[in-house]
């Protein structure tokens, strides 16, 4: 056990700063920095649907309070695993369409804080990302990554299209030739290679990660406050309309996804080799 | 001769799958790929008038068939030397404007067709690419290159100017700086530099080369086929109006340059210079 | 001295083709070429208000006669310390919303001929380029830099905020993950940096840069001067209604930025470091 990760063991415990009112998060402000922390470490911090709410909570508050920037984390050794797919499972053949919906809600309200947020957001990604934990990273503002980090978006093996605005920001990032191979072929990328594509700011080795992010992070946060504000929004701003837009089209095209059979053929697939294991 | 060059003859007899209707091309499908082969390596498979309505019809058959993905690459050691120079010769003095004209309005609609596409397009780049089989890069989905490729737009050398979409996507995948150096200062590129400034996904040995491709090609054309139609029309979509637009005043500012004198000099010299090898 | 530095004295001289009324800039037409040099080397080429005006003029010129490229460098060691502290200073309290009035039309004016610039214009970073200096380095089609070239545009440590169209361009060159190190965390980037996140052309070893270059630019120079301008045309006119709407954009809160606490205090810190050194 390294220093880091005792040190991100005394993060779980009751400390000075934390917000209350979570279940699946450790929210906590100090020394001018939110830190949202994912916190569902023995399920690879899957984003269930009270999680979803929660972070969407938590961004609300981050954004209003007096913090410099916000940071998101993971506890545990994922960043995480994405949408919980027991977000699928026991659900009444007649409510399907209901839960395709009422999902859809959630995601676009869910992506949604991701393009509002009016303050500095910076992604710590301490280990293997997957899903729409990888698609909002190219809406924060930083993302550094440790080495142990991957990036992976498996839409199409699930039956499923590209959400967190992905289809709109990754051609933008890194080109389509490379946006392609992860969001239409599932194509998982080492820290190095996310780097070098653009979605990652920098890459550190995993034993001094911790160490280094936040020293930077701290020197970041002791920065003028509305200079960064207004830096942010000015970067973000010419974009936001076409975001929200990209938004919601790509949660149309989901719904209709969740509710084809090549998705639920998928998700069954996933399952039943999940049981063999 | 390697193995693949002999595999690659065997490509060109006929085969299971061969649609008919093509001199320039051939077109086959196979285990849900359609693969669309550019046939003039003599002449380096240069795109002649025939050729350039033989490739639009050859994707409006891919788009409506039932193959999962389709693929563009070239018969023998060129992809393709790109719109061929004889396309400009054997025009009468009192016909250049209709020429221009002409040239034009097939270009937009060949253009056209790469940004239409409905599912994904896949180019595998065997060799050296030249003008506009550079440019349509950027409308393919993936773009697999041997290390034996290169890549050249020759516009100004030829006193003429950027088609493809190229004015618009170059820049926004390589940024100004590296664009412009390619699409006004003849830049060739090789294909790790293509690889490094997004344009191509992924560089391999030319040993190995379509061995690894097609093995990848099979397994994505075996992915849910309407997962990858939607998502790719999600990442194509936001764009779709605007690459036509740019499209279509690419072609206007091209038939200017056909009829220029720096465009007709450059020609001219260009095939004084080919006679005296 | 190196035989380049000498060629470079050479140039301060007066010289064939050297255009009258300038006193911060040399400015010379040459071989199809017209270069604008900054010329403060004393003040390490900082932009001063009249110094702001001739570049303005030189693009003026320079746009409009028959040179078929453009080219701007530095004088010295350094390119450009970027946007003179010293407009802020001897400022009357009574006179602070005059200042920073004035100081946003002559920014905006300033960036706007860099958006319309007709024909190929070309940075050559002979040395540290910082703030306003770096940001429109993303409105020239190319960027050759010297190893001994960094960039810095450290807006947030003065309290001041993005301009040049920074805030569009770079994160649509570089992404957003990268474009936020450099823009609101103040991140001083290598040449090699700056070249592999699209911002420079190219990077040559400050032994043998001039050299290299200036052969690379006298070719271009021969190139077709219309098809040059009308391709650099296609490049930008997609985006030139959009740039200037960002630049005057900026130039509003940048304007806000001058006349707040967190820039005043921040100026007037710098000056206070820099007296005591």
């Amino acid at each position: 056990v390294s220093a880091e990760s005792a040190s991100q063991k005394k993060e779980a415990s009751p400390e000075e700063g934390r917000h209350d009112g979570y279940e699946t998060l450790i929210v906590t402000t100090k020394n001018n920095i939110t830190k949202i922390m994912f916190n569902r470490p023995d399920r690879k911090n899957a984003i269930n649907h009270q999680m979803y709410r929660e972070i969407i909570k938590a961004l609300e508050e981050a954004g209003k309070n007096d913090s410099t920037i916000a940071v998101i984390t993971g506890n545990g050794d994922y960043y995480s695993s994405g949408n919980d797919l027991n977000n699928f499972t026991n659900v009444q053949p007649g409510e399907m369409e209901k839960m395709a919906k009422d999902g859809a809600v959630l995601l676009k309200e869910f992506v949604g804080h991701f393009i509002d947020f009016p303050k500095p957001l910076i992604a710590v990604v301490n280990g293997p990302a997957i899903g729409i934990c990888v698609t909002v990273l190219a809406l924060c503002d930083l993302v550094y990554a440790s080495d142990r980090a991957t990036f992976h978006s498996p839409f199409s093996q699930l039956g499923q299209s590209p959400e967190g605005c992905s289809s709109y920001l990754f051609p933008k990032i890194m080109g389509l030739a490379k946006a392609s191979e992860m969001l239409l072929f599932n194509k998982k990328l080492t820290a190095a290679e996310a780097c070098a594509q653009g979605l990652v700011t920098e890459v550190f080795p995993d034993s001094s990660f911790q160490k280094e992010v936040w020293a930077r992070l701290e020197a970041y946060a002791s920065l003028p406050k509305n200079s960064l504000a207004v830096s942010k929004q000015l970067l973000r701003g010419m974009e936001k309309e076409k975001l929200h837009a990209v938004n919601s089209r790509e949660c149309e095209v989901l719904t209709e996804r969740w509710l084809s059979d090549e998705c639920v053929n998928a998700i069954v697939s996933f399952f039943q080799k999940k049981s063999k294991l």
